[in-house]
């Protein structure tokens, strides 16, 4: 066995480890940000860590209106995310969306929309697998068929969705984020209101159902729960956080998309074909007070 | 705030749920399974629980004969992961690969390999984003090109590749789990290895760094940890697990591959485009004594 020394070798290793898999364009040196509207600003405080949405009334102005409003009279406070599949989504809410219980009025279908010829869409990818055209829309990852001039979001992971049944108005208040490899073959198929922007580490600590059971946690004390959400624009301006995303109409993300489409570092032996999957490139956002 | 029964609700929701996102087919029912050869099997037990590793001496033999090694000497017994970005990698080892400190042997470049005539592949997708071909190799998830004759595994979540410097043969010790969606720009630039064939639930608590150092976690007190790792032929045989992965060659699988890529639900309003994404076709093994 090697004797190591790991302190003196961690800290040489951070140094120069930009080089071992160099692969992330840093984002926050060079991009220009946008502050997200607090109108669109929920934060979700699990046990596991506090999660932060950014909603887009731009996709789905009725979905956002009923979560918004599920949000302010604390429906989601205490209930838990009782499905959830690694590699694809936790779905969360109370399971009342299948029946006739609930007091909550049904949602219209928002897959898709029509976009307005001044709205900002930076490309990324033409003919990407499973649409016509990706990119981003006020740091959305979407897609849009030229032919049809319809535009959608993407289920990227992070998404945050309405679950529904077959029917495609039938969707309520329990929702979904994405946690794995992005399932595309449910875009424009389901209500996409909006995407995790910051804490994507502890909706990964979601405890997981069994993919056998369809990712059902039967024990609920097993299951992760919603401490609370809010948000923003309730909490007293002094008091608030302010979350900011990366400006993807603006010149240097651009450019941080073309340098990732186009890697010319001598790392890669094999230069990568020149392809962006949208899902892929990284868009964290930050919160800070 | 509407009343609730979680209780009563849950159990109705687990009844009924198929229908609310009905979006993965259950693998379990109909496909045959073939057993990890106990010499491929590797358990690495970390405090976030156990992740258990097929080894691929197919696409990278002297990898895999130098991982096999340094599990053997307990090499990575109380190493850590050291550099995790959610959604990209966790890379763990003693971050000495980047030195000439290390007694270990430097590990030659194995990033693509040619198929002899009766390697089964069966073919998931034609013109997929990044290689002419996408398609299964006994369980693996891999790329070909016709063209070239060379084929090669796909960075999907959960696979085990060789960290490096710039030099194609510098890897040695360092490895990373991909942990987020598909960075399928490193194909055929790593050697890759293996993958996790259960336990990502508990790859995903890894805990993470911050991307803007790199992933880098400095406070070595706060990264997790690997308690140890074991080859399965190292275990008596009355102890061991036994592992199952889907027959990727079987009839059924090749079924399954078909459903995912013509949904025919009426879930669907509008009919996903026929393309299937390699990595996200559910691929997780089963462990059982």
């Amino acid at each position: 066995m090697p004797v190591r020394n790991h302190k003196k070798r961690l800290a040489w290793a951070a140094a120069c480890l930009a080089v071992l898999l160099p692969v992330l364009v840093k984002a926050s040196d060079d991009v220009t940000w946008r502050e997200v509207n607090p109108e669109n600003l929920v934060f979700v405080d699990l046990y596991e860590g506090r999660v932060t949405i950014e909603l887009n009334p731009l996709f789905a102005p009725k979905t956002v209106r009923q979560f918004r409003k599920l949000v302010q009279d604390r429906f989601y406070d205490g209930l838990s995310f009782y499905r959830v599949i690694d590699g694809f989504v936790a779905q969360g809410g109370d399971g009342s969306d299948l029946g006739e219980l609930s007091l909550v009025p049904l949602i219209e279908a928002e897959f898709e929309t029509e976009l307005s010829e001044d709205t900002g869409f930076t490309r990324v990818q033409k003919s990407d697998l499973f649409a016509p055209e990706t990119g981003f829309i006020d740091g959305f990852a979407a897609a849009r068929d030229p032919a049809t001039d319809k535009a959608w979001l993407t289920h990227c992971p992070g998404v945050v969705a309405m679950a529904r049944n077959d029917a495609a108005d039938s969707s309520r208040t329990d929702f979904y984020i994405v946690i794995g490899q992005a399932p595309r073959y449910l875009d424009r198929n389901m209500n996409v209101f909006g995407r995790v922007i910051d804490g994507m580490e502890a909706v990964q600590k979601i405890h997981r159902g069994s993919a056998n059971d369809n990712g059902i946690i039967a024990d609920e004390t097993k299951s992760s729960r919603i401490r609370g959400m809010a948000l923003a624009s309730d909490i007293p301006e002094k008091e608030r956080l302010s979350a900011y995303v990366m400006d993807t109409n603006s010149k240097e993300f651009k450019k941080l998309l073309k340098e990732r489409r186009n890697r010319k570092q001598t790392f890669f032996h094999n230069k990568p074909p020149e392809v962006l999957d949208v899902c892929q490139v990284p868009m964290a956002g930050m919160v800070t007070k």
